[in-house]
């Protein structure tokens, strides 16, 4: 290749961008229009040989239809990615939404053989499903070790607290997405369990020594790196212990030294979003993707601006601050990577018109989906919850626009209303439910008489860092209702640490449970547990009629 | 046809029968599964001859795959309808969403012919888009006059408050629609706009004359039969001076004898969906569909079991009671109608798996839907509008399960942000923000410091009779901030009665917009209106990378 041959140059680098797409089809349908490229852009940046896509939102279906669009506009394979942590229902509606992978890390402690077996069929799953929408990589898994409980990033994502579980358990995800005729990607290198800042809105720091990191964050790498992992997705993450300056993402330590030389890695390294704050705020679109494929990175992922990040590439070779050789690499691991996707890739093509199968619901995936809820639930005094005159169906949910957890039929509101609550829900964007009293830190008189059943769906969300979830005085208010006989029942769906800190204050005798899931079914699941048989028995029998899951 | 043929009957009479679905493929995407039928139970319908299907909800893309499929299951042309009354994007996201009729109304009293040309595109943008889904009958125009502000179900959903209005403008609705080669239905025969009762909860009553039916609520409709109307819609209405003892959907009186002899409509003759409790809690799925029929109706829309609904006509007509005359004339109206636009039906499948164009915006109803939005505002005071410190940007929504008029990109929420206002939503199952005090009503202590800018997205909707929309204390609202200085501005998205109750007590000066349709376009328009230019220059700034409708 001549570096004279700027197009062709050009044509090259852009291979390596992953820009960001909606899963709808109209640009008036994008939920986050600052990310997500309309489609006029799109098209233009594909022609201009942009080689990977990531999709956000839109049901699944809509992504089928988008990405066959996607691809009529790409003279060249392209991937196709998602980041489907919790089975494709997470990002995509109509998929199959799985419990967070730290249940079967809980699970590991108990029956290690039944955990693997579960995290192998979990990312067959994922990834059969990804495929049927015409994705070909899956960003996953989570090779984070959490053991900072306070982590507000990571959290549920990962698969354990521990080195050696989480190694099982990825080594198996990665088995069963493999198995799916998918590629994979273990991220966030070199881990980002042990941080208690969102990269995505600051730069986090790793302090622990080398020696640590031997020891724990690489362990799950080192093991799927073993099981020949497709790709590996870098960590905005300073770690002082080797690189002092740099975040991982942009470390020629890190990325060259430590993940290729002396973990043996020649997959694809891919950054995490370069439009994240802990990266945007300090580099330009263009200099962050120049500082990246210098660390040694192959994949720019988001870049704030396409065009500078391409443009500061091909100017970072042909000045020769950047090495040919280089491109040249990245770009066949690229081509190495997606010839192993290729037959799918084709499969998925031919199949477009069979409209007849369209209706079939995945029962595989769902009869799946189902036992992992059953599994990972905590219910203690199952049959006595009861709602008295004028109880109160408190619902703590993290976000309204829209809530991904609750909708006009879920099991957390149709439930309880059928016995007999009232739901009253609270959000960042609510009408405050507190008062000034520490001691006393629910203005009781917004809620009137009557018992509370309290539903906390609180996990460690990205974005989230200060909005309050996890500063909000929950374990106050247990004793509060309790010293006035006021509490009916506690659920908690997420955070485990939250659940922890609840069970220290709760009343032993108080009906309760702990789901690590928060999707319909573990709502379902939970409350006709907990609801008394007599008032279960109308509310179940509403619940048939609008079951989700049938 | 022999009577003895009772499969072949069966299949006779479930031709007559419109069924509910949901516009998602999935059964567990289904968001009133209570309402929508399963997958199964839809191809079992379908395969026993039923010939109609309505849609709620989902995506125009999904939509379009889920017509194909379904058509996949029938075996005769289908009937496939929607209550699309303000453009398509009012019940399937990605289509277009258009203000509300009433607002036509309001232009034709200033410029009645420039109202009538809008009405004429706004039938025809619905229909081009319903038929490019597959759809081929729009359930609009809404013919009732709504002659009483206090509606809770029609509303804003008529196309004025007097007849010759409403007349004029239906026709033309009905020929843009016809122009799209699509079928219109006029309803809610015999006029449902001066009932204070919402029919999905309870029969309301009209207790008018025969003579004020002649000078009012018929006018419309016998203008649209005059116009060639394909079919007009049955209210759930007990009209006194007609039929004292049967609503209009089960009289034969107003089926038969005024609307068929006496107006001399001869089209096809739905009944609004029986499963409306006004029907559902007096009369049985069979029973409800028998006396319709026995009315004069020819397709019995959404009964509560239409297995029962078939049996239950199938032996009125082995029995005698129903005709087999009257059976032949429902199958021919049906035909008939339906011929009209079997060409559209057959572009619509040859165009199945063209997927180049699917990212095409339609730009020419996005123009016209904007076109309507700025034609009817009312701003006051523009550019005036500015945040104090800690200003609070109150925002009143009718449902959060999802929102449909909010997301978390939507103008009425970043606008004011990035103007300074933090935002507090208030809705039915949120923290109340209401006190005691009759004369100072909002528990300012919710709030905080502040000036208030107060958004308020009510209008009549039907299933919210009593939820306290229009109980809530508004006026006395606007009256306590002004007392107390801490009014900046008021927005009011929906209902025109509100908004004039609101100006009666608003101190002129406030900066204050109103708005018949909620749509983002609308709060973007009255927005970036009010707020003070230099506060708005950042906030436009901010819209444009968030702008919805690029």
């Amino acid at each position: 290749m001549r570096i004279e041959d700027h197009s062709f140059l050009k044509q090259q680098v852009a291979e390596l961008l992953i820009v960001r797409a909606s899963g709808h089809c109209y640009d008036s349908q994008r939920k986050y229009p600052q990310w997500e490229l309309s489609n006029h852009e799109l098209k233009r940046l594909l022609n201009l040989g942009v080689g990977g896509v990531i999709f956000f939102g839109g049901s699944t279906k809509e992504l089928e239809n988008r990405i066959r669009t996607i691809k009529s506009w790409s003279s060249k394979p392209l991937l196709l990615c998602a980041d489907i942590e919790e089975g494709l229902g997470q990002r995509f509606e109509g998929g199959t939404w799985l419990v967070p992978p730290m249940a079967l890390g809980d699970l590991h402690r108990k029956n290690s053989d039944e955990a693997i077996a579960l995290a192998l069929e979990y990312g067959r799953c994922t990834a059969t499903q990804a495929r049927k929408c015409g994705l070909n990589l899956v960003l996953a898994p989570v090779c984070d070790v959490n053991s900072n409980p306070a982590n507000p990033v990571i959290n549920l994502r990962a698969w354990g607290e521990d080195p050696f579980t989480v190694s099982q358990l990825v080594s198996a995800f990665h088995k069963g997405v493999a198995s799916a005729g998918v590629l994979s990607c273990a991220k966030h290198f070199p881990g980002h369990g042990d941080t208690a800042i969102d990269s995505h809105l600051e730069l986090p720091q790793l302090d622990c020594s080398r020696s640590r990191l031997n020891e724990l964050e690489l362990l799950p790498f080192q093991a799927v790196i073993a099981e020949g992992i497709n790709s590996v997705m870098t960590a905005h993450l300073l770690v002082r212990s080797i690189d002092s300056k740099k975040p991982a993402t942009l470390s020629f330590e890190i990325v060259t030294n430590l993940l290729r030389k002396e973990l043996g890695f020649d997959g694809l390294v891919i950054t995490d979003a370069l439009v994240m704050k802990s990266i945007s705020q300090t580099y330009g679109s263009g200099e962050a993707a120049v500082l990246a494929f210098e660390a040694g990175v192959d994949l720019i992922m988001m870049p704030n601006d396409a065009d500078q990040a391409i443009s500061a590439i091909c100017e970072g070779l042909r000045s020769g601050r950047l090495s040919m050789n280089a491109l040249d690499k990245a770009l066949q691991r690229r081509r190495k990577e997606l010839a192993k996707v290729k037959v799918s890739l084709q499969k998925q093509i031919s199949k477009k018109c069979n409209f007849e199968d369209d209706h079939l619901e995945d029962h595989q995936a769902i009869t799946f989906s189902r036992a992992l809820v059953s599994r990972s639930l905590d219910i203690r005094h199952p049959g006595r919850l009861s709602a008295t005159q004028l109880a109160i169906n408190l619902v703590r949910i993290d976000g309204v626009f829209p809530s991904q957890v609750l909708t006009n039929c879920s099991p957390a509101i149709s439930l309880p209303e059928k016995a007999g609550f009232r739901s009253v829900l609270c959000h960042d964007l609510g009408v405050s439910p507190w008062q000034a009293n520490k001691k006393q830190p629910l203005a009781l008189d917004r809620f009137g008489e009557g018992k509370f059943l309290v539903q906390l769906f609180l996990r460690g969300n990205p974005f989230r860092s200060g909005r309050g979830d996890f500063q909000e005085p929950w374990p106050i208010v247990i004793k509060q209702l309790q010293k006035l006989d006021r509490l009916a029942g506690l659920v908690v769906y997420g955070c485990p640490y939250l659940w922890k800190k609840l069970l220290g204050v709760l009343d032993s005798s108080v009906p309760a449970a702990y789901s690590p899931g928060q999707m319909p079914e573990a709502q379902k699941q939970i409350l006709s547990a907990l609801i008394k048989p007599q008032q279960k028995k109308e509310a179940m029998a509403a619940q048939n009629a609008l079951d989700f899951t049938n």
